[in-house]
């Protein structure tokens, strides 16, 4: 399996590193910041659902932990740092098969010593609350004199604001190191607990200022022979599920003994096997002339599991997961629509955890629609922990008028209200899972249509949804948006569907609801088959998009023009109506979807990151595999290309979603249709197989795809029919069907 | 006039640099960080006055407000940075005569292209409220393409505790960056706004995001010619007194408008004339053959005017003035015992406002005795807006126990109540300012003796003073503090007379106070004519505390022994018995005086910055002008000296007014003896002339000392009686005196 590399020590590539290496386990995430201090590297440690608002008047943060790995490394007398002295050789590597960090360097001080520096951490798969690192050093020329600090530094903020009282922080037993932390607003206790241990004693030193308390650990390095410093950290807080009566601060000090006895190369050992486990049930395989293809799919599959809390319904997958401060850790759509899939067909148990947190969130929904004047459930845009609206009020300034300018989604981004409710239908049609649909499934749906409802207005014999933003955020407040208001359909037939199918008798939303379906304008295709976006899009004047489209994610539009001048031109972030034919394709013959795909990805910047893979989709839908591997390819480098700031921030979780989508939706194009899997596989020209494991309505499935075969093997569960290029087949032992 | 200067680049002394080179006009204080941004580089910019509690347990904060220095400077697409590419030549000087720091590199980046670059600042002198910079940048190789970031970065901390709300941002007509903070406990609003004006124009664009305001300005630099940015900058709060109607944020936006059309030049300009008055009025000079004494003393003198907040009474001197964070600003005794001097004696209208910071604390005061059951006034160990007590609670780790150690001054350092009765006092010998005296001096005289009067307690027929912490604070809760005693019967001593000056009839008050003076315990010298520091401290064992002294300053003791086990040795931080000889010598005979130095020298380690220079004037006095002056020159060391981190946290405020009191009171010898100036000069070798302006009860005096005579010229005010080597002359214009 191959890892993903860094090679030479870039400064302008800190951060996207440092979003890119990040190691976690979905209870936490751990930044590959540099264990040294850079200007302008941000570090971050997160914990899944510890959200704090710093002052009332802004949303919720995605809370920056104190940090646990930074250290300032003395070899006679000078602080090593790869922009001073020399680097004579420099090898990072992020282990995707076993979630380890590594760092390799060989270094000349100024003084022309040389030292040997290998830096290794983890966060522990099988047991969520450890964090392990190790460092071995090594004085390759004569002995020199090393000073190590180290310990736990709670002066890390959120770019500024500080979410933590720092309530207690102490040294027990000469060695251990824990720091009790309360966030300000939100009432959660962190408590870090963190020790040292080295191959060799030197004197050691602890000092508490300032926010940080540290250990300075010295010691005489011989010549050639390896000191060894293993920091062994844990993170309890008070929202553990798994803490048994104890407080975090107990947790932390009975589970830190206890792990940081047993060693980095221990922790690693069983951490590594949990991974080996994981890769065998999860890994998409493709054989490609290129091999970044493979790569990009591990690194997706692999920041997948990272990134998503399976641990705790109460939590959902923020907007760069636990890799940064992006969005402020905020949950959106992306988690239903982008996340969610790759969960469904290999975990099914997570996709419904994840559903379980709107669930647990629906009385929050409730009161926003009845704030806002409408009945059901209105999600949140943006939400935490509180499941309130956590949208930001403010964006970037105003080119033109030098002010802030307003950020309309909260008000006026419904269609997430849709996007959830059709994945919970989704979830049920691969699950079967009647327990979950009758109840939390059917009362998400209840509600969601009852929004919906409420939301339409009745104009000249129709209903029509007026005023609101789709997927396109830079179309704003227009009317018709053809994809909210075709999911809004979709989302309330659904809802009628699962009520009759249950012997729901709710009279009154049942007639309401065919009424709804019955009246809704749903925009048509005009003469060209171009589905409008909205009622007046296409009437909208069109400028040049090219120079914007080559810088495509830095939403440099938005430079050259407000963004009232944007919403006022045939000017797309993402595609909503590609979007549309992605997610309903059965409402959708082939030839709209290539004529649709084409005029507008014309008009697409892709300014979102959710926009490319799924140009992908539809490409490879409409038969068009060559652009779809473009699509694809192209998808694959908005976290893993060479643009060095586009992933400062975090991950683009919803993206790596998609990349995994591309390959399974567009490539070998599997959907559910008449409630039974259905694949349609076409490979691009450079892959020669492509391989994964699926369950689907219990049943787990092994694939391979060629541009010859597919080969459906049967791993567990009952035997299961399913359509193959049309064709239905029974899947009891091994299914080998011709593509020729 | 000699200039603080920095002839190179040497990391390890970033923050001692920074704290040193502040400019600042007592309004603010913005610390010599540089532009360009450094690992471990603590910037910081402080407006007097503006505190805040990041939480509720938690003292306040000398807030450190949003940047508005620090520039990005990217030159042919390399990052500016003294540790990339090479120092052709590099020199910062602080100008102490006008106020201006200044800094000029020649440097080579990677590419081997040539930059001369220009900073240069100030903070000026004649409008408080206006920060100006000036960078200038040629290319001296070839053309070359130049972006500059820069704004109001609200990602400032102090150490990580944020205390604004970002209420506001916009760019006002295309160039004007305002933003807008409010703190988040005390309420205190901040308006900032900064103006980039460029010689040449290329491209200019704003951005907000994450607490940043920020104007990239693009351009493209000929070969040999430059390019200047001046940058203005304003700051106003909402405790400015001279606001006229306005909002911080109206004025500032006012403000700068006119500002940034004069420039920088007109700027300094002005500000400098300001300066050279300044000089003029309060410079004490000294020919000496150690060019390093004069730049000391302008140097301290420079720096008592920046930190005193002369234009605002609410607010007193920090223990770091505005230069640092150190004391989280918080004000001590510091600024009555050796802040108060200078201006004493210099511009008593200052004194005055110092001490009616305390006059308007009074309350707080009264408040603070009351809730720990004592009558009239206890002024907080730490104070800051409010006039509560401020003091942390917990110090460092207890290197025994691992925990943090409880910070006790709050409950015990009483002595401060003296402290600032003392300074009442000499303020009315000074001015004989009966106005201030019989309302503000007698109300702070009578209500600071209730407290000594109920504090004390009736043991074996006198009265004593039990459990407190003297100046020496490695010795805690100790009975009978010899300074602590005497100095509580010099403040009763001193109301009871004023009460009978100006006929008070507090009958009560009277009789407790005079029953207060003839019971309490003053510890008399023993038989080897030492003084007792306290009840016990004599009977303690002593240890050999040359190595701690070697590293003065350090606390290094507090490494190796707990507090506990340092409280009972004889080890001193600072030596009570030495101050109290200082404080108040009429009660002591010469030879108690070099008894008491010689025996408390041996046992005080000096890790306080207070003790140097109090010795320096003790050894003075007592003859022994070779140690006096040994201890000057080491007392000059604390801030200017080669320790590269004795001052990272800011200047030793109360150090830098010791060493003017050094000079005054010990060399010069300058006293008030019969309520008449009396000198009694004893210059060291090394000094051939001493000479200082003066102000004593009106009188302004322009005072000459040499080893062979003395010269008192009358510059303004009434005739005045001085007595000089116990000889009394009247200076109606020029008095020489022979000396020798």
């Amino acid at each position: 399996m191959k890892k993903l590399d860094e090679n030479r020590f870039d400064l302008r590539y800190i951060n996207k590193f440092a979003s890119l290496m990040t190691v976690g386990n979905g209870y936490f995430g751990l930044r590959a910041s540099h264990e040294e201090n850079y200007v302008g590297q941000t570090r971050g440690m997160y914990v899944a659902g510890i959200y704090n608002k710093a002052t009332a008047n802004e949303p919720s943060d995605l809370v920056n932990l104190p940090d646990m790995v930074g250290m300032n490394i003395e070899l006679d007398g000078e602080y090593f740092s790869l922009i001073t002295g020399e680097i004579l050789s420099y090898q990072r590597q992020l282990n995707l098969e076993n979630g380890e960090l590594r760092r390799d360097i060989v270094w000349k001080n100024g003084a022309g010593s040389r030292f040997r520096l290998t830096f290794q951490r983890l966060a522990a798969k099988n047991d969520l609350h450890v964090l392990a690192t190790k460092l071995t050093v090594t004085s390759l020329d004569k002995p020199a004199q090393m000073k190590i600090v180290t310990g736990i530094d709670a002066q890390q903020t959120n770019y500024g604001r500080q979410h933590l009282i720092e309530e207690k922080v102490r040294v027990a037993e000469g060695d251990l190191l824990q720091g009790i932390y309360k966030t300000t607003e939100s009432g959660q206790t962190i408590a870090l607990a963190a020790c040292c241990t080295c191959s060799a004693n030197g004197g050691i030193a602890h000092t508490a200022k300032n926010r940080q308390l540290l250990s300075a650990i010295k010691h005489d390095l011989p010549a050639d022979a390896p000191f060894v410093l293993e920091k062994i950290g844990v993170i309890y807080t008070s929202l553990d599920g798994d803490l048994r009566e104890q407080s975090p601060e107990e947790a932390s000090e009975a589970a830190l003994r206890s792990f940081s006895a047993a060693g980095y190369d221990a922790l690693l050992h069983e951490s590594a096997a949990e991974w080996a486990q994981f890769w065998k049930e999860k890994r998409i395989k493709v054989s490609s002339t290129r091999d970044f293809d493979q790569l990009a799919l591990d690194f997706s599959v692999y920041q997948l599991e990272v990134m998503t809390p399976a641990h705790d319904e109460r939590f959902s997958v923020g907007a760069k997961g636990l890799t940064g401060e992006g969005y402020k850790g905020h949950v959106f759509w992306d988690t239903e629509i982008f996340i969610i899939p790759f969960h469904l067909f290999t975990e099914p148990e997570k996709a419904r955890k994840l559903l379980r947190y709107r669930y647990l969130k629906l009385k929050q929904a409730l009161g926003k629609a009845a704030s806002n004047g409408y009945e059901g459930a209105l999600f949140p845009w943006e939400s935490a922990f509180t499941g309130e609206e956590e949208t930001p009020e403010f964006a970037a300034i105003n080119i033109k008028t030098g002010k802030r300018q307003k950020v309309a989604s909260a008000l006026a981004e419904h269609h997430i209200v849709a996007d959830i409710a059709y994945t919970v239908v989704k979830y049920y049609q691969n699950t079967l899972d009647d327990t979950f649909m009758k109840k939390e499934g059917l009362e998400l749906l209840k509600e969601t249509s009852r929004f919906w409802i409420s939301r339409a207005e009745e104009e000249q014999g129709q209903l029509v949804i007026k005023d609101v933003i789709g997927p396109d955020e830079y179309t704003e407040h227009v009317d018709n948006n053809a994809f909210t208001n075709y999911m809004a359909w979709y989302n309330v037939k659904q809802a009628l569907f699962f009520m009759d199918k249950y012997g729901d008798d709710d009279g009154q939303l049942k007639n309401r609801g065919h009424e709804f379906l019955k009246r809704l304008y749903l925009p048509k295709a005009n003469d060209d088959k171009i589905i409008p976006q909205d009622d007046t899009f296409l009437s909208k004047p069109e400028i040049d998009l090219s120079r914007y489209k080559l810088a495509q994610g830095s939403q440099g539009i938005l430079m050259d023009y407000s963004r009232q001048e944007v919403n006022e031109m045939q000017i797309l972030k993402q595609a909503d109506v590609v979007m549309l034919l992605y997610l309903l394709p059965d409402l959708f013959p082939r030839d709209i979807l290539s004529k649709n795909l084409d005029y507008y990805e014309e008009h697409t910047i892709h300014d979102s990151s959710l926009s490319k893979a799924i140009h992908a989709i539809v490409a490879a839908r409409a038969g068009d595999i060559d652009k779809s591997y473009q699509f694809f390819q192209e998808s694959c480098l908005i976290d893993l290309g060479p643009n060095p700031h586009s992933s400062d921030e975090g991950l683009h979780a919803a993206s790596l979603g998609a990349i995994w989508m591309a390959a399974m939706f567009g490539f070998a194009n599997v959907s559910i249709k008449n409630q039974r899997l259905n694949l349609d596989p076409r490979l691009p020209s450079e892959w020669s197989e492509l391989t994964f494991p699926l369950i689907f309505q219990g049943t787990r499935l092994h694939i391979a795809i060629t541009h010859e075969q597919a080969v459906i093997t049967k791993v567990a569960g009952d035997d299961l029919y399913i359509e193959l290029k049309g064709n239905v087949f029974l899947v009891s032992n091994i299914v080998e069907v011709d593509l020729g």
